[in-house]
């Protein structure tokens, strides 16, 4: 069952999301894809369409293929956001375009299935032979994701007809024709699984599994010196770049490209629930642990380093030059659902929520209107942005990127957030992020479960039912979040009776409408420690209330946040009057340091106390170009 | 007057360093130019000139020009520094062996004095097409100094012969012929000028300020555009990276490859000083500021970023990720060495001292046997050397490098040390560096001052004189480091007369061999602090005693010094029993910090008081794979 369709938003922090993606930025990723957008780069992602389709039906266009080789992916997620879209807010003119958008690819699909605008337009005879940069699987992977989308949430097929057609010229193409390879960019192995999930044909699943049991060889190097052309510069000898390393049940370490790592294991994982496969289960978890337990940022970001957007080494992780995409972000979120369809542990809904409530929605401007791709545990103007090892990390978020693909990435996730936030099996209702609205059971449970909480402002939240008939029966599960001290649960103001297991509660029951279930969260602000091994933050404290990571940003401290020293025995307030986005601003005591001057000097510096303001890191950079700071010293 | 060849150093610290390149580095290095050493990497530099004499002799050669662009420097460097050898050491073999390379270089000089063996055997049609990258002006440069050196040393000319003839082709080439130009790399700015102080012909003043004064254009686009043959991939784009940004006058940040920068600079104010060119002076003084008051590491080194082994942005100086150069703190003490013979100011005599007994004798392995390019200040086994950030930033010195500049440079510097440590104008005697030693007067002055100590260990330098007749009149100028808060003299076991300018102790008097001038400096071990504007610094501490900075270790730490923050309550205790090469150990109360194995966690690390140990940053890697730390936090 997919969570998804059963979920719609009501007011609340969410719903305030969903809006501006459906308002501003869907609207503004269409202008965009169709080159409306005065001053802003050229995207030509649908002209690349119209030029692949006039040259399928008059072997020849007026024009060249323009962008980068997977422009056509900017398509297809911005499709996917759409579906998401529309089924939340149903708008007859943006589904006629979208249907029009549809047929036009229909038309750039060769006889045989196959679709890429790259190739069709500028590499007719180099189909599936870069691999390794090409980006084909990975275009096909997200058309593929849209289709199912489009399909769940308007009913209408075309769109999951083409990727079918392509699905079956792939099936055909590397399992039954038996051509070697696998993805560079890993991103079609997990929507295979949506497209046999949606549609049950098992040729779907067994070429995800193909697949991922092929990766880990030096196959792309046999492919460039086969095939030598290069997108941008190959020669298939950076395996860790993506993820070739070993065959993926013996990798140990996340390494390369981040968003790469994460997409790969998401397939992983979907074929281990699919197949039941333990030892690929295992090799997630492997995996898995290598990201939170030694390679993730406190925001539940991922990628230390800008060279190759990559993870590192265990515990390399600085501040000022993280890559921190909100794109691995996002996948680090896909993988955590999936590691949570295999096995309810609150950890994964912990960190899923971390990455969701810091770093993706740090990536959005609090208007929709610009975005970071590189979230920055600190910023410093006149460096941040500027200094050749920072120009990645800028301290303000820019206008639209010629590589776009972290915004329509945010777009579907907040417009499906759903799929994330609920989950059911058999007749147990899992309840993994507290956002509002109401979850519609299937047929076999019937009703609706309603989520009412103002969180993360709050620290309630309220369950409500309302069943087809008088009761519903079954087991509501709902997570109890490790960074919550004590949290407690009551049904109609007395301890409700439930048992815990790994994190979740689950409390069985006939719920009726005159059942409310309120859990109560431990959500007081608290300081948060890092381990000793992470340089960067030795002798450093951050802050968190609930899932907020917190910041200290030169605006509310005197423009300055470097020069801060957090006192350790000072209380952190809460300071609910003062909001940021409806969040609370917290304080905490300290002292501004002052030097002599000088570079270098004997004399210790001054200290001037003050009240240090913390807003949510989620909030950073909206009011201007401000130095900013999640890890600060603490004496 | 040239101090370098009125100084003999006695027993003392740099006694052991002058004896270690003379035995150790300038033979292992004469191997490595021969390609005599099994397994290191092939140099070539020698069989270039005998390739390039073939050439010259019979139009063809029987092999292909191998090494870097600016190979022949190499060569260069290492005569240079036999030259100094020789002047300290006599040695017949080496001295021949020598003659012979320069009979060879003579071979490989075209009868118009064109050398450059690269053009010669490999682009013979392309001389002086590719100053931006091509390197003949920065060879030229390098020989000229090694040509000076030679003939001041040994007074055989065969070698300046060759580079006068070089020197006139240049002159005739951009001056005469009017071909617009400079190079890419500076260097031979600064060498034209020793070749003028030494020969008095005022055309290679001429031609050095030339070089000087057209600096600052777009020349190298233009450059790139008429011949657009490339060495690496030149543009002309990348003004800031040669220091071509605007003319050098008008020049206020130091930018760029750090060497470079520094190598102009030291050009700039040779020019100025010869000249009497203010405004010259002026700007040297404004990027000298750039560089000390905002862009300088604690230990003297620059460069903080491997992109371009440059300058970034002001207060941006990373501990594990710099890029710290061992060549660019030997420039940056050339350009010091300038600016006191422009003025006279403790400041540059300081900053002289702090990058040679910090980065450029931690450059080099106690036994003389391997090398660091790049000093971090921080080391962290497992990511430094191995994440994509670190690669440059080797925890370990490694055995010789293809591109070999650090070494000879090192050599040169170490085995030429007089020409630093004192300087004499008309009756001024300027002790600037305490090095044990004698230094000898002029003819005018007469007799000799003999200057013995133990430090940097000892605090006390004593000034003996031995006179030509009775008695030396002259006014004994001592530097008083700004580090020591309290410097006496005494004459004779009674306080000394002097005056104090700029941080200079004049004493003028008539010296006697009964005259025993007596300084003391406050070499008490102290903490140093960063601008709060460091960002990499702050909350953090570093320590000092005398010139040299000191470090932890993991060896003496419980092999752990990240976990490591200091009480700021706690003394700095000397330890002279424990010795590092001869120079206390240092230790201070502090705690090794605790976590609960965790990533991140709400639970404060435990504390567990210890004695924390400081070494000589200097002396760090010489035992193995360890971490490092300069600036550690401090509570």
């Amino acid at each position: 069952m997919d969570s998804l369709m059963h979920f719609h938003t009501d007011e609340g922090f969410f719903k305030r999301y969903e809006k501006l993606v459906i308002d501003i930025v869907i609207p503004y990723q269409e202008k965009a894809l169709r080159d409306e957008i005065e001053g802003a780069e050229k995207s030509h992602a649908i002209t690349n369409f119209e030029m692949a389709a006039q040259m399928l039906e008059s072997g020849h266009c007026g024009g060249e293929f323009y962008g980068m080789v997977f422009q056509d992916s900017d398509v297809a997620k911005w499709l996917e956001a759409v579906s998401y879209s529309l089924r939340i807010k149903p708008d007859e003119a943006l589904s006629r375009r979208a249907d029009d958008i549809i047929s036009l690819i229909g038309r750039a699909q060769h006889k045989d299935g196959y679709l890429n605008t790259y190739f069709t337009v500028k590499e007719p005879d180099k189909r599936w032979t870069n691999l390794e940069e090409a980006h084909e699987l990975y275009c096909a992977g997200h058309m593929i994701e849209a289709a199912v989308a489009y399909a769940a949430c308007t009913g209408k097929t075309e769109l999951l007809d083409i990727m079918c057609k392509m699905a079956d010229h792939m099936y055909q193409h590397f399992t039954c024709d038996d051509t070697p390879g696998f993805p560079g960019h890993p991103e079609v192995e997990l929507a295979l699984i949506r497209l046999y999930d949606y549609t049950g044909d098992s040729k779907y699943l067994e070429l995800s599994k193909h697949f991922i049991d092929a990766r880990g060889t030096d196959f792309f190097v046999q492919e460039a010196e086969r095939y030598p052309w290069k997108v941008w510069g190959r020669n298939g000898n950076n395996r860790e770049y993506a993820q070739t390393t070993a065959p993926v049940r013996e990798q140990t370490d996340a390494v390369g490209h981040a968003v790469r790592a994460v997409y790969l294991y998401c397939g992983m994982a979907d074929v281990a629930k699919a197949t039941g496969d333990a030892s690929l289960h295992n090799a997630c978890k492997t995996l898995w642990n290598s990201i939170v337990q030694r390679r993730m940022y406190l925001t539940g970001a991922i990628g230390s380093a800008y060279e190759g957007e990559a993870f590192t080494k265990d515990y390399h992780l600085p501040s000022d030059t993280a890559y921190a995409e909100t794109c691995a972000s996002i996948g680090l979120i896909f993988f955590a659902k999936r590691m949570l369809s295999l096995e309810k542990r609150n950890e994964y809904a912990d960190i899923m929520e971390r990455a969701l409530y810091n770093t993706v929605l740090a990536g959005m401007q609090l208007d929709g209107k610009r975005f970071f791709y590189v979230n920055p545990l600190e910023a410093l103007p006149g460096i941040s942005g500027e200094a050749v090892t920072h120009r990645h990390a800028l301290p303000q978020r820019p206008t639209w990127f010629a590589c776009a693909c972290c915004p329509p990435n945010v777009a579907r996730l907040l417009t499906s957030i759903g799929a994330y936030a609920w989950s059911v099996e058999e007749n147990m209702v899992y309840s993994h992020l507290f956002i509002s609205g109401k979850f519609a059971m299937n047929d076999v449970l019937g009703g609706t479960i309603s989520l009412q909480t103002t969180y993360p402002k709050g620290n309630q939240i309220h369950y409500q039912f309302a069943p087809v008939s008088t009761a519903m029966n079954l087991t509501l599960a709902v997570r109890l979040p490790a960074w919550s001290d004590s949290t407690s649960i009551t049904r109609n103001g007395n301890p409700a009776e439930y048992e815990v297991a790994n994190g979740y509660a689950y409390l069985q029951g006939s719920f009726t409408d005159q059942d409310d279930i309120v859990v109560t969260l431990d959500m007081s602000a608290k300081r948060v420690y890092s381990s000793m091994k992470v340089s960067a933050n030795s002798g450093k404290v951050a802050f968190m209330r609930g899932p907020l990571v917190y910041c200290a940003e030169g605006n509310d401290n005197a423009d300055n946040v470097i020069d801060l020293v957090i006192d350790q025995h000072s209380p952190v307030t809460e300071h609910p009057e003062i909001e940021h986005d409806g969040m609370p601003t917290l304080s905490v005591g300290g002292w501004h340091m002052h030097d002599n001057g000088k570079l270098y000097s004997f004399d210790s510096p001054t200290s001037m106390p003050c009240d240090i303001t913390l807003i949510p890191y989620y909030t950073w950079g909206n009011r201007g170009l401000h130095s900013m700071r999640v890890w600060m010293p603490q004496t």
